[in-house]
């Protein structure tokens, strides 16, 4: 069955991924929150801090079931007694400024009629990256990642879920400055004429596969890269926005408040630590403005 | 007419609240922005930051009128042409943890018809204290201010005001933890038999005037506190969660944030430097617990 199955994928993804990082950040290790939803299922919520590296990050899974609330229905605009969702998700915070924050998620929805019929069932994923500093090369390399990955299953998925991607990563509220760089982002992926469920199961399990492809050499690239107090004052103010779309705009954020989720496996995606400032601007001609000026056009990178 | 003197009372506590906390802080100064927006009307923001007290602050009045898009009416759950809109709105940040953050915000709206005519006019504000550390004479000397110029009203008032201010600044997602300790939160007062709109400007105007009443003993008393690093950790987590209650619930800033308010001036009420650390739970026994219960189960104080 495919719920079986993504539910699998996703439990060894989520010890594969934590493995790497662990590995990589040498220091730190993932600590685990079992947690049970009182309505039916529940999660792992793993979660990584003060690291050499990574300064807060999670990996949580969580598989759950139940009846569908007409909160839930709404925001999902889906009909259906109950429900089944399976899905990872991830957010990786370094300290060194030089290093991205990483973003993804990969996820399974299964609405059910009073008989118990499956009536829809879709997958919805992506993996987005939100550097403080732009290296191009880092950039080119992890939309490349996500290209090949895209390209395997149809060439035209890519473009589109590039420009998905940049689009729903949108700080609306500013303009339109992007989070990050982008990468891709699919939903509502359902079996119908032209790609099967199962085309979209093994699409999402594999996007999930070469997630650390994407990551990991950017972190190797950079861990050890030098910065100034001034180079961390400029991440907590991007971190600030990072913390703005979250709680303003991001679909998953809020379905989880609203539908009364688990509150700290939802929130651990913000950053550990954020400043807010009046109307900060970056000095003209700055490393951080040309950052600035690409998140707010952004590029076709591959 | 209500309009225009509701305007020079704002802007006249703009300037009297700006001068009273720039001579307690004694270092930094209010600087101001004035705006224009694109539909009609502005306002001016004015900002404190980096003072010998104050790390962060705003005390902000907005002006303005147009018309009544679909959003709007929407948000506000009215029907109309055009509208008119007159507010002041501060938010405190103190960089000592021991000096709580203050809030305070005293608006009014006006709906019309397509021939110019009002439909719908109301009055609200209210203002809450969110301490760091709980001192229950200061609480109680905020309350009781609050208070006194309800009472001098109709002693009916504060009991409903400090109800609503409980329910109101509550984060939903974590429990009904409270935001703060409270004080007085009131909105949508129309002219009826049992009060005149004019009962309401005098009320909002008289509420305005004795904000520094409440708040200035109280930086007073402990400007000068001395506190720890952990002190400070604790602020700055607490400040997590008025930024949670801020962009996910608070109503004012989704309304602001919904019909393209600016950005700026709205999201001057976010902390200066902020924690989310993952699941932070403080000692058994602590200080820091005993707020915490408070704010979940709110107290009578006056």
């Amino acid at each position: 069955m495919v719920k079986d199955q993504f539910v699998q994928h996703i439990q060894s993804l989520q010890n594969k991924i934590c493995a790497n990082l662990e590995q990589i950040d040498g220091k730190a290790k993932f600590i685990a929150d079992k947690w049970e939803r009182p309505g039916g299922g529940g999660g792992t919520t793993r979660v990584i801090s003060n690291g050499a590296i990574f300064e807060k990050g999670g990996v949580n899974i969580s598989i759950v079931q139940g009846e569908l609330s007409p909160m839930a229905a709404q925001q999902l605009k889906v009909n259906g007694e109950n429900f089944f969702a399976a899905g990872l998700s991830l957010v990786i915070h370094p300290f060194n400024p030089m290093v991205p924050t990483v973003h993804a998620n990969w996820r399974y929805f299964e609405v059910y009629d009073a008989k118990g019929k499956v009536t829809d069932a879709w997958f919805g994923g992506g993996t987005d990256l939100t550097p403080y500093y732009l290296v191009e090369e880092d950039v080119i390399h992890f939309h490349a990642t996500q290209k090949k990955c895209c390209d395997a299953f149809d060439k035209k998925l890519f473009s589109q879920f590039k420009a998905q991607c940049d689009s729903y990563f949108s700080n609306h509220h500013r303009g339109g400055e992007r989070r990050g760089v982008g990468g891709i982002f699919f939903d509502h992926c359902r079996g119908n004429e032209e790609y099967s469920l199962d085309f979209w199961k093994e699409f999402t399990e594999a996007n999930g596969n070469i997630f650390l492809d994407g990551y990991l050499p950017i972190v190797e690239n950079h861990k050890n890269d030098s910065f100034t107090d001034a180079n961390k004052y400029w991440q907590e103010i991007r971190r600030g926005r990072y913390v703005e779309f979250n709680l303003l705009h991001d679909r998953g954020t809020l379905f989880g408040i609203k539908t009364n989720g688990r509150t700290e496996s939802i929130l651990m995606s913000l950053p550990p630590i954020v400043r807010f400032d009046y109307d900060y601007q970056p000095a003209a001609g700055s490393e951080e403005e040309r950052l600035l000026n690409l998140l707010r056009q952004p590029r076709e990178w591959v």
